[in-house]
């Protein structure tokens, strides 16, 4: 067993599960992140990068499952680790989120994919030469898969504004 | 505080901390990833993906630490989350390696930059077009900090050769 202590908690406007996009690199939905008094010494030049990774603890994930039927794809399952379902042993998930503002403890980013209280365990800048690999290959997952991970994470936002204007 | 139990467990050539290249993408060297028999059904359709995403605790980190001076820069300190430094507050990992071959639960995999025994959390499949941003802007982190890694990640392997032939 190994212990983590989130070091801050998301604010996003997504509140209940199922709402918030499939991945961040789909959504322009704004939101923070709020980073605890006591870790905000560790945000000290952290604004000259666009681009953050977060690593969050999935906590309203259901159950911890090792098959998966996956978000773009209701017809098989494949295993959990072969999956980016939220559903898994270690329900730890990465966003990249675009930082835009840095406002003392609080980041204000978009590219939001997380509900609103999720916890934050690490915030890491986003580096090309470490981080993109543009011609890895995709195994199960088709250009089909992920242009409805697209257009579901489009819904999501449309959903949002919808929500916002009393729809 | 948040509790999670490893899924598997690092295999490398390196024994001491210091002894890894700084950053996967930038590592040729082998190892495996043995994942416990308990969580191996979630490897099912895995062998289809180049690249994997490897979620580790850096557990042999000396400190947890909210400035650090980077690997790069003997110079200047920077806040912990503006760097890839491996004494966080939660010493979480990100490896990206290249996968070669599945054999039952062990994954054998270039581009190991952890030591071996290190814990994984998790593993995810890499897509370029959730994870990929070429064109992220990196801050502080400067083409010339970038080709240092690059030459210490070779000068590691380097030393890991010369020790294999007992120099």
């Amino acid at each position: 067993m190994t212990d983590f202590t989130p070091i801050g908690i998301v604010r996003s406007p997504f509140r209940t599960a199922g709402a918030p996009p499939f991945q961040s690199s789909f959504s322009r939905v704004e939101g923070t992140v709020e980073v605890f008094p006591e870790y905000q010494e560790g945000l000290a030049s952290i604004g000259g990068f666009s681009h953050l990774i977060l690593l969050s603890h999935f906590d309203r994930a259901e159950r911890r499952a090792l098959t998966e039927l996956p978000l773009s794809d209701g017809q098989a399952e494949h295993g959990i680790f072969a999956t980016r379902h939220y559903n898994r042993p270690n329900p730890i998930g990465i966003s990249y989120v675009s930082l835009t503002r840095v406002e003392g403890g609080l980041l204000h980013v978009t590219g939001m994919d997380l509900l609103d209280g999720t916890p934050v365990l690490d915030i890491k800048p986003y580096i090309p030469e470490f981080d993109s690999i543009p011609h890895a290959v995709t195994g199960w997952v088709s250009a089909k898969h992920i242009e409805r991970i697209r257009e579901t994470s489009i819904l999501a936002e449309n959903a949002l504004s919808a929500d916002r204007r009393g729809l």
